[in-house]
């Protein structure tokens, strides 16, 4: 309706439809520039595995790397949930690996801002650091958050005022470039309680190593590896300090939502790839005469509404509850985690039928792994097993809040203490 | 969270959470001023399908009778579509029948608002005149669309000038305390096609009848009944004309969604009385622990969250759209009703799921017209059946859209069209 | 296809379609004369709450009264399951109140003939004089299984070798017409466990009064009221002992899902009407063209054919494993609540579903109480309430069985251990 | 429950539990033989998208690929539907590759042995010789169905007394080690009708190339490829004739339905296969008390209950009809073709949801290629795609059948004459 959009009429927020700063809108465009390369190349980097390393020089080039970096510090300034979910699901729709592993980097970019502004000077410094690095490209910077099966991953003096980090993380995105890892590990100190730490650690560090061998459902250019860590020097002012494994702080969740919950907007891209897919398909003569497909693609659109609505909705909550740093800051957590969990359980079940239907209206021909809607259905059921919460953990947090049942609710912490005592 | 809300946070709209206009809070404080005498009533008038009159003389009292009339005609000049329904969204919650009967007032103010700022001279005085008394308090008026199935409602002249009113309407909700009624009727002259008009009928009128047989399976006290018209005089300057039966015009759609999308506001009411019914038994001690309970308690309120923004939405969309009265106003027109199928379609899925659910959380008690689940499993199925569309329209009409198939959307013409011929 | 039923073809059983045995062919006859008379007044009984007793005195005279009986002791001698539940689905098509009462006699014909063939001499003797009772259509017996939420229902010594039985009973099916009550009761003896016992107690029994109260959502004509028992004298031979409280025995998970499972087919029953009232709408010209009514009776048809087969399958299963005396009785018990609870979750998923979308189909004239989708819609909801179990309860089961957790699977026992103390 | 089944108990047939002939035991018992062998390459075929040729090669030996064949032609003789399924979910538990290739030629067996009983002399001669060789494991017959999106498969005389076929045919399952092929090609005189015929080609024949260039997204065991015909000769006594495309005999129905409905059984087993890794994952300590996990289960469990009860239903529904060759044979079609249709929509509706919420049960480790449940995820998808027919096709078959409207049912001759003129 070009009429209506010339006289100023936008879809409103909650639509995930049109940035809502200027940066965003920024950011928007400059991913824009680079859909028809990412395109090119998401179908033989699905097939392969292949993590598309030219279209994020290209990204560091352009400056997106840095979107969620503070202008202060050289970075597009992105500081609106709603425009870095947008602009992932505008990229997921053409390859959602490839946002998969962008959403890291701007989720390190939000969560180091939050470190800079309000952290510790050793913190705010080490935060710095980093966030320049980013702005220019020269940093990608992951978050290792799952230990692998097989280890706790610790963290533990070296004698000299330094850190030896040993373990193995699983599912790390972006991997294969990135410079820096932000580790999730256990300090056990001979007394006291179990700390959780977060060391940052170079690439480059002597006993670090990148495995390659992932062959993922879907998601397949994400790059999501394994990494493991041989004692690991880390410089002392290279730690941040999470406390202790049994303190349950629910300030904390606000720090993960803001982390995570932009990833809203790559299944909402994923679940409109499919539409589009879908609607082409159903649109040609013979089809749209089927009762069946008009009313999957009535359904599926209105599946799509609501699941925008809703992930627009929670992210409209979090961008302004993330303003509010004062009051109850353990509800205003509890707040934002909840909004982004009632909307991951939502999104994870509409995406999951949208791209179902897709699939029964254009039929039999999406059952190769080349076709488009194949690689749509084996990508959305990441959506379910992201961080936090899976279904499991979700339950239990929503009636947990719903029943007035007291609960340990961050997840990290309550993940690490399950782990297994180190070997 | 007060803390928070003391410093200034709200909830977005597209929550259905806080009006976004002083006028929106004005509605919301008066009708909140009512909620203990409303609900006091409801489980009576529930069993014995009675009207609340005095809840209406109060409301007129209040000026809440007039709150979507303009300001400058005496009314509390409410004209976000957004904070009508949460007015009855917050009435809904303690009796969406009496919310469903007062949304007919509402809709009248804010489509008779359009007749009085765009209409024909005719249609801006009848409008005024009508606007004012509602202001007041003094006319209720109501729309009569549905024809019975017994007859097809026709206007004709009634050769001095005026006309004469004859037919049947069915389903006309506030009926038994209404002042006038806005009639849909065709006019079949004997050259020419077949035009749709609108006579406003007082209820004084010789030969109007309405008629108190309706034993409703839910909405009970909403006053829904059927009216005939034996042979009513109207007078000329009392019809609004609609244009040819045969004439599409999708810009009529804006003011058809104008009217009816509000009621997304009754059913969200509906979702969450029952959700507090549900949560409230829930966490009794012994409930609590049961794994089943705790998996629909965590459903249902990711559910609630994503009705709220889906309506909250949609009624966002179609605010934003009634402010753009320029450029191509037949595509504005089908934007408007696509938001408010989209959400209705859904609000009604996730509303009856939600509902469903509730009575199993809480158990057999529930199994009794007396328990307040009982009334809300009978009260939210009525969604399902509000103009426009039903279900199956709404799927034409919304598979059209998406696969480019031309087809009439004008559901008072076509509906007018498919009418038996007049006996 | 009458060409094919000439020549021998049957409906497997497991559609719930024919009879397996000639017994139950007998009473499929016998119902099937009566339905016109049960179908004249299901609309007016469903407004009124009034339980049909011409009914029941017709199918006294008919031999129906006594069709689980068995022939030695008068009755129509049918022993299988899924005959019984055919039988009710039958008359449920067209008045689901009468068969919910109906099944209360027959359930209480299955359960005695077990006594009479394997219980205590004394036990035997007291379900033979019932039996024969039954038979003649002298004899209506109620079970009275749960209390009312303000009473524990206790059996105490009258100090004469006889008993003294106190508390109230709910939801006691077919309640207006019984002659007799089986009543679960709780002895409370002053060392020693607490026992669960069943008295059977006579309507002219001092104390005992019949509440006649009660305002259903649905089932209205089914008689579904509260029994009051205040120091009803019960002599010591009309008790039967059931074991103590907290004695877990999982064999008696085989009498339960006797005494529960033919309810199943009384859900297919609603559901088919529901079916057919839609597909004779569907077919009209108009409406047969929607792209959603052809969907949706297709869906509905298909689930109509899984909730049969599946409520079927859980028949034959529990009539092969009925006749299955020895070996682990205890595994029996549980393979045969397995059947029937996953069953009953299907069944009530799917039955609501098609009975929702039934009404989508036929449309807005449904949403008065005396359509008949009206009273299909109320009626339906009764199944996820009928014991053993609810929802919640099934989950607890189910996934105990599956994943191997111990628990107390008696849900009598269990519930009557849950009650508070007595007053 | 061993004790019940020493003695005598057997799950009833349409649990898809005990076979019900001594012919079907046999095969379920040398199916059973072969499964380790099966299960050890299954992960890796599925990898590499490699057929099991030396497990055909065992089923050679064995005499399960004439399975089907009657014992009189040397074949095992199993002619129950029910039986053959059976097999087949035993089957698919392993790897439902294996399954669906092996179903091509066990379907064939069936098909041929009703030519070999009912066709005309030259295909009782045709089916014969085909019959022998295939209970001899020298044989294996595929049936060549759809056209290739770009051709129109051809069959004209030679000017000889013979045949040539040309064009292409795609999805042709276990053809790397095909023998054989029964391809449906359109035969259009220049006057007369069109006519759909069935030559039958052998694998040697000069022009018929199979080409292995298929990354499917699941099934990739399975074989399923294309095959191009180019001017293959044919000869005379090779050929079978169905009849003008516009003839429509829903008589053909039967034997369609009998031809694809064992497939049932294959996605009885993917879901059996998942439900049982879900649950050994859910027995773990930490797990099995988490909410979500009990409530998953025991909605898996009731669902894999009414999946298997559906499948088994309908088998049995066309295991009794396949033996009426009397009356009205068009009425027995069409009687087939529902059940089957029914049980194939809620067979894909229930196995993906069972599926996937055990993908949630197990968790984030099921999101590689390597892990069982990702293949169980990526195989079910593939019930939806079957013949005959896809949802769309379903729906529209089976709400023409309640509705009362007449179509063309033969999904072969429909999609033939949906072919564009050949080139």
């Amino acid at each position: 309706m070009p009429m209506l959009e010339q006289n100023g009429y936008r879809n409103s927020a909650t639509q995930l439809g049109e940035p809502v700063t200027d940066e965003g809108r920024c950011l928007v465009e400059l991913i824009e520039a680079r859909l028809p390369e990412v395109a090119a190349g998401a179908a033989d980097n699905d097939r392969d595995a292949r993590f598309p390393v030219e279209v994020f020089e290209a990204f560091g080039k352009d400056g997106v790397l840095g979107a969620t970096v503070p202008k202060e510090l050289g970075g597009l300034g992105v500081d609106r949930l709603h425009d870095v979910a947008l602009g992932l699901r505008n990229l997921a729709k053409v390859d959602a690996s490839t946002a998969l592993a962008l959403h890291v980097q701007f989720s390190r970019g939000l969560t180091l801002t939050y470190e800079w502004q309000h952290g510790t000077p050793q913190a705010q410094a080490l935060a710095e650091r980093l966030l320049r690095g980013m702005a220019t490209g020269e940093r990608l910077v992951c978050g290792a958050v799952k230990d692998h099966h097989s280890a706790v991953t610790t963290l533990a003096p070296d004698g000299n005022g330094g850190w030896v980090l040993s373990g193995r993380k699983t599912l790390v995105s972006m991997a294969p470039i990135a410079t820096d890892f932000v580790v999730y590990a256990q300090w056990r100190a001979e007394h006291g309680p179990v700390l959780l730490t977060a060391p940052v650690v170079s690439r480059e560090a002597p006993g670090l190593e990148v495995l390659d061998d992932w062959d993922g459902l879907g998601m397949r250019a994400s790059g999501t590896l394994d990494v493991v860590f041989d004692d690991c020097p880390v410089a002392a002012e290279d730690v941040l300090m999470r406390g202790p494994l049994d303190a349950a702080d629910d300030a904390a969740l606000a720090g993960q939502t803001v982390s995570s919950i932009t990833m809203l907007g790559i299944y909402a891209g994923i679940a409109e790839a499919a539409r589009d897919l879908a609607v082409r398909h159903g649109g040609k003569r013979a089809t749209a005469s089927s009762a069946a497909v008009r009313t999957l693609v009535a359904e599926i659109d209105a599946r799509l509404f609501a699941l925008r609505a809703t992930a627009g909705t929670a992210l409209a909550e979090a961008d302004l509850l993330s303003t509010v740093l004062f009051g109850d800051l353990a509800e205003r957590g509890r707040r934002m985690m909840r909004a982004f969990q009632y909307a991951k359980m939502i999104v994870n079940e509409l995406g999951l039928k949208i791209v179902n239907d897709c699939l029964t209206v254009v039929g039999g021909s999406t059952y190769v792994n080349a076709h488009p809607l194949s690689r749509l259905y084996r990508d959305i059921r990441a959506g379910w097993f992201m961080q936090p919460y899976t279904y499991p953990d979700g339950v239990d947090f929503l009636s947990a809040q719903a029943l007035g049942i007291a609960q340990h609710n961050d997840y990290m912490k309550v993940r690490a203490a399950q782990s297994p005592a180190p070997r």
